[in-house]
């Protein structure tokens, strides 16, 4: 039994997409990743309609149980968040419409679960993604890196107990989270037998 | 020949829609008006769903010939941004999808454009709406008169010339948009005979 998590780190110029899939004993293997990307000079209205469309497409190609969003908070970045929370939004509404649940993560969560710091660089959560998912390179760009970090977190955070929505930060743990963490910690330390990672990226959108 | 205008507050408890048809004779009529609403407690992606429904619906039964919608700033309302944000771009995609093309106006734009003023309270802006468009009573709540305000603003920005998106301010004014100034400020100063003022509404929704 697997379960299938579509990440998603909205943005109007870059969109990223990453699917993570939750195998037998826990391991987490790539399955695509890419970046639905608009131009800064096309109309506004236009631009929102094609992230939706590559959003529906990616859910109906893909057949996710879940989709992780970014919690998009309006101190994040004045400039472009008006964007990014319609991209957010569309996200959701495509889930909800496929029948499936949707969550939120927001940045430092992310963060911190898959490098330990809430605070940590683009390149380190970059590297974590890599070796988590024991890929030979860097997911680039960032954004494709942060949207597959965002379906790891919601893998770690949810599926190890069978909920679609994360616990509050500090719920005492499950038994099953427990070891998720030490394997967390282990694959974070650079030991790669524990999580058990997956196999090669199966195709790339 | 008439051009239909839906104008869209963005709103995630409360969405504000006012359809308004510029007729022959520059006038402009009430169709339809109503508010979108869904519960705070409400999960997020099923409200922003239910939003959508409910914009796909209202262009679907009104078919406008343009969708007007509020222009979110970051700055507005940071505890609120997010999700006005995110209501406004479903409204875009809604009508991009229809066919429909899609304007924005900022907040001070339509103030200015149905008061004069463009930080007008909104006691102002309801009035004025009420009485552009002979209404019995003041659009309630601000929301629905909002909608409206959205709706003439476009009428009176683009309607007159046969564009569908607002010229930029301080561009001149054709012959047409000149007898409309003339007609707002008629209208403005209580004169209900330019612009000349249309049925009843229609129906609510």
């Amino acid at each position: 039994m697997s379960f299938r998590i579509l990440g998603v780190d909205p943005g109007l110029t870059r969109c990223g997409l990453g699917l993570v899939e939750a195998g037998r004993g826990r391991s987490l293997r790539l399955v695509d990743v890419g970046v639905a990307r608009t131009r800064a000079d096309e109309d506004p209205a236009l631009r929102l309609a094609h992230i939706a469309d590559e959003l529906e497409a990616w859910i109906r190609r893909l057949e996710p149980d879940a989709v992780a969003v970014e919690r998009v908070f309006a101190q994040h970045n004045v400039r472009t968040v008006t964007g990014t929370a319609q991209v957010a939004g569309l996200a959701m509404v495509a889930a909800t419409r496929a029948g499936v649940p949707v969550a939120l993560h927001t940045p430092s969560e992310v963060k911190a679960a898959v490098t330990g710091n809430g605070r940590a660089e683009k390149a380190q959560v970059q590297e974590m993604v890599r070796r988590i998912l024991d890929l030979d390179e860097r997911p680039q760009p960032a954004d494709a890196a942060d949207a597959l970090a965002l379906a790891i977190t919601h893998a770690w955070r949810s599926h190890a107990v069978g909920q679609v929505h994360a616990g509050a930060p500090g719920e005492r743990q499950t038994a099953a989270q427990q070891a998720w963490a030490r394997a967390e910690a282990a694959a974070r330390s650079g030991g790669r037998a524990a999580p058990r990672l997956g196999a090669r990226p199966a195709g790339r959108g």
